[in-house]
């Protein structure tokens, strides 16, 4: 299979350096020659502003790959699904002024037991923003999250629920983001990619670590654990996308890691596994 | 939704007392009232014989509503498959030896990177099974086990695969277990339930715990968690299962209780909840 052979399309989510600000990630992208980065909007509100982002983003000259994230529609009263529409219509703006094209849809755990109404609540919160989001040149990237995550961060697990929504909309408007990280199990992993073609509007990678620390913290830099990341990035590629790669790792000793140790390591498992 | 109103159809799988020996959970059993339980093969290996564990269950009365397990098909070299295949002829000896008709199958993990080969080795692993489980009179249940488990304990996740499967046999030679922990998630649960009818060869409750404290000894006691269990209970009975209901449950937190309050809170929960 094809190598990745320079780090043109390499991304860093700001996640996977979790201790530094975004002024000192952005730094370390530029001293490491990593062209891109994704943002987190709790990383963002530790800015003294908005502006200030992104003055410090277009300085910077690093592209950034998707704003992390929207979501979160379902909600137990119409009071409280109002509010999270407006923090989402919030984080549309901020993406538009930080210069992505991607806001990257968490799409929220059910506010009580009934799953199949939470995952209404989704389709009728995507079908809601969509409008407003295509206003502001952005796109939706409807992120599967790991059936481990249904209970807590969403409702949406596998790529063809993520598929069947987009559908429903132009690539344009609304798209899937495959993270390797949680779709990698699925038997019908490689035929939601091809169906994605077109669609896809990210894609994320880490690793799936033997045994498994930890449901949210254990994910592994790439190369220590057991995905097929370089299968799985050629499926993708094989559906039309050339986009950035972002690495998107919660991992305690990776967050403990000096900054620029991070991508240096990063660097060098980008071109060897990814 | 109908509630349960006895016991008849209560089992205690014997993983949910882990700290009790196989004479301990049965009279613990007998007891509480509780007509049914599982055997886990490791329990069974406590014992001075196979006979020995044979002579207390049939004195007892208790109705062995499962072994666990047979499975783990994959297998780096053809001599470990081998072993394993022995093993597995040894666990439906054992079945039969004990007086129950199932033999749960946990498939196993993937030896390697390459999960759809797991996958293969799994469909030949059973293919080879079938025809030695018949023969003793033993059904063989394939249960799928949550995608958090595929890269260490099953590759077969989602409740379609486990039916794929089981359709190429006759259901007294292969049924699909199901286990509302492992499936409570999946968008396509209540078609699959309904595809599996009269294939149903064993349901499994538990429940799901809103914050997750761990990927393998976080399920909960029915009635803590968000998992829809009547709802999922009467799915399974609309496919035409009436048979025994298996409380299986790893969790520390439950370990360490009483054999009898443990059994007694299984006993009101199961009432209320299920």
């Amino acid at each position: 299979m094809q190598e990745l052979t320079n780090y043109e399309r390499l991304s860093l989510n700001q996640i996977t350096t979790d201790r530094l600000s975004l002024p000192e990630a952005a730094d370390a992208c530029l001293r490491a020659g990593v062209p891109g980065i994704a943002l987190w909007r709790h990383k963002l509100a530790q800015m003294p502003s908005l502006a200030e982002a992104r003055r410090l983003i277009r300085d910077s000259g690093l592209r950034v790959s998707s704003l992390c994230r929207g979501g979160m529609f379902p909600a137990p009263t119409p009071e409280e699904r109002r509010k999270r529409m407006d923090d989402n219509r919030r984080a549309v703006e901020e993406a538009a002024e930080l210069g992505t094209d991607v806001l990257v849809l968490v799409c929220g755990p059910a506010a009580g037991k009934d799953i199949a109404d939470a995952r209404l609540m989704v389709e009728e919160g995507i079908a809601e923003l969509v409008p407003y989001a295509e206003s502001h040149g952005i796109r939706l990237g409807i992120e599967p999250l790991h059936p481990m995550y249904a209970a807590e961060r969403s409702v949406i697990n596998l790529l063809s629920q993520a598929n069947d929504i987009a559908e429903r909309y132009t690539p344009e408007q609304v798209g899937v983001v495959v993270d390797v990280f949680h779709v990698w199990w699925d038997p019908a992993l490689y035929e939601q990619i091809a169906r994605a073609a077109g669609r896809i509007a990210g894609y994320h990678v880490s690793d799936w670590i033997v045994p498994t620390p930890d449901l949210l913290m254990g994910r592994g830099m790439m190369g220590d654990g057991v995905i097929e990341l370089r299968r799985i990035r050629q499926a993708v590629e094989a559906a039309g996308y050339s986009g950035p790669i972002e690495v998107e790792i919660f991992n305690h000793a990776v967050w403990e890691m000096d900054g620029d140790e991070s991508l240096a390591l990063i660097k060098s498992r980008y071109l060897e596994h990814v």
